[in-house]
């Protein structure tokens, strides 16, 4: 089957526009959207929606993000079956999408044209883009429903120097969408929260692109806007005993409608790239304990060589240092962040940074002791400012028939 | 020569960090990044920075946009001689930056580890990827130098609806990156805001994405946040006769500084994407004039169908009437648009719309008499706001040892 030329429409010209799409394209499993003698074109890939995990997670990171963040707004004896009605709706668009098909069976051109569309259609000539849609509860949301929150979901304690903007942090639920192409991604994003509507209203929504932290072995290290290689020693997808070990929630931690999923925490990190400029490549380096050109750890000359932490020339507060396994007591996480570009900051600067998503176990024992090190000692926190915050317990992936939140909302 | 694999860093290994890289790569003529048998992978093609005109306004318009406004600090003697110092860095920085080249010798990994890096170093590893920039004067910045506007030049006067943010208006300069990868488009804008740094301060920035306005026959037309394919009817790089008579500013019309340049004009549309989708589709394909799906004219089945003005079928406000060459007296522009998301409006809501570019010989002449026409009548301005405006003068293309704005500066 050659996918040239697949889109949306065609999709839905062959095979109907039921549910029966649901899977059509190329399978790729979640390791690859694509791979071997049948690659698909760019942009043709799709990520299967379902299994044991959800996609979007260890997925070869594609290059594009659109996340957001909503609260609920439904109040009262309404709002739990109004979040459980959203989450299947939800679901059932997140799954036609995900395959190329539009968000819901009729789409952008109407059958009943007296009608609002149901796919609001910028991404109707558009392929499937190896689209992920991955979906998050956060712990305001349980309170709402009077629910425990897991301590792993607890809310983050102040670290020094946070400037955090409440109107950037927190949400009750969280969607994020990675794409190879901006606009599928934010075409997902834009009819699920319209999807959402009476229930639900963005809190807040961040782009980003150029992926920093790769999350497979296949994939080449990204830089950051610092304009260092980013996410060298990240865990990857094909190391399954580090993944269970650091990102996956197992049985034995609860709660049960969190076994095989993983915490999201969120950082919006504006980065005063004017002020790194001015630095000399000597300070860049000494304060990532990297090189610039090839990424290879200083003294090292390969970008993937072990930190000698026993290296006098990576000073003791070298990010690598701080941030690494042994100096944590053998905490690792899941990095999955993004660059970005928010236009300017009105004093004459790029409003840009890093859009930090990491994937983890427990947030409390793994992100909290990493960020309190770095936030005392990193001497990398002089150009750097974390704005946003947020937290998300992550389900795991979905059997079919399933919906997103089930395990919680029917437990 | 096989291009895939090239980078910066090759580049540089292979030719030295001297100017003799510039012009390296892909030649492509300003019609095209890429042709042929011998198709560069994606994002391996180059577009010539010299020429005629510049490139960036009939290249076929890139997927990815960072466009920046930027303030001259400088005042009094010393303004006109940094400026003047400021083109010429620029223009080196642009003319080796579109050639995939770092923004200057010595790069991202300087030979003198105690200065600066000269380049930022974000697109180390990345290829040229069609990089065109653009370059514009603002009717202020001639203000303060003392020179006489073009007429063409001329402050736009309020049109009805619109709710312009001076925050995102007017600028005395403008850079327009486009690229295949927004990596690629922000780190030029970015370099070339830090050549700037003590002569000029960022006013504001816009990314964007899918771009909506074709530019040549042989691309495809693209979808705006409306869901609709935009720009149909866009003027294109193959009809030279229709850009001599819309776009390039003859030698009859003056100052001789502008002779085979062109006016840019940029407005910030925010798109109430949440209130349009709650229309029906006979009311947006009423509005447009244009059938969602084919994008043909209503009554028509083919995308590139005339449009009957006569057809009782296409309403008396429908968006093609009011914008067509016939009801404007012959008006036409070459628009170059993309679309945004901005994260949220803090209400809820997307902030997404169309960053509108057009490109035309007279602004007062093409732009304001359209915009008028469009303000008063067009329905659809119920589901948008105009809330960012800027126009520039973008000069002829650089002959081999010019900079930019150098015919303005040295008259």
């Amino acid at each position: 089957m050659s996918l040239r030329g697949f889109s949306r429409r065609r999709l839905l010209g062959a095979a109907g526009a039921g549910t029966a799409l649901v899977g059509a394209g190329v399978a790729g499993g979640y390791l690859a959207g694509s791979s071997g003698a049948e690659d698909p074109a760019p942009g043709q890939a799709t990520v299967p929606f379902r299994g044991v995990h959800q996609a979007g997670i260890v997925t070869p990171a594609q290059d594009r993000l659109h996340f957001v963040a909503l609260d609920v707004t439904a109040t009262g004896p309404i709002l739990r079956p109004a979040v459980v009605a959203l989450l299947k709706r939800w679901t059932t668009a997140a799954e036609r999408m995900t395959a190329g098909a539009e968000a819901a069976p009729g789409g952008a051109v109407n059958r009943n044209p007296a009608a609002p569309p149901s796919d609001t259609g910028e991404a109707l000539d558009l392929p499937a883009a190896s689209l992920t849609l991955t979906f998050g509860i956060g712990g305001s949301l349980l309170d709402k429903l009077g629910l425990p929150r897991p301590a792993a979901l607890a809310e983050l304690p102040p670290f020094q120097r946070d400037q955090l903007d409440p109107a950037l942090s927190g949400g009750d639920l969280c969607i994020q969408a990675c794409a190879d192409d901006p606009q599928v991604a934010v075409h997902a994003v834009r009819n699920l929260v319209r999807t959402g509507f009476g229930t639900t209203a963005v809190r807040w929504s961040q782009l980003g692109f150029g992926r920093t932290s790769s999350t497979s072995t296949v994939q080449q290290t990204h830089r950051n806007l610092f304009g260092f290689k980013d996410g060298t020693n990240n865990l990857k997808a094909e190391d399954k005993a580090a993944l269970d070990e650091h990102v996956w929630v197992p049985a034995s931690e609860g709660p049960p409608w969190m076994t095989g999923g993983t915490y999201l925490v969120a950082r919006r990190i504006r980065m005063h790239v004017e002020t790194w400029d001015r630095t000399s490549l000597t300070e860049q380096e000494s304060l990532t304990g990297r090189t610039k050109g090839t990424g290879a750890p200083i003294g090292a000359t390969e970008e993937f060589a072990p930190i000698d932490l026993t290296s006098p020339l990576i000073a003791d507060d070298a990010h690598i240092r701080l941030a690494s396994a042994s100096s944590l007591g053998g905490v690792r996480i899941l990095r999955r962040g993004y660059n970005f570009v928010d236009g300017s900051d009105g004093a004459g600067h790029l409003n840009a940074g890093l859009f930090f998503l990491a994937f983890m176990r427990d947030p409390q024992r793994q992100f909290v002791p990493m960020q309190s090190a770095l936030a005392r000692h990193d001497r990398m926190m002089e150009y750097i400012e974390h704005t946003g915050s947020a937290v998300f317990a992550c389900p795991p992936g979905l059997a079919d028939g399933a919906y997103w939140g089930q395990p919680l909302l029917e437990a």
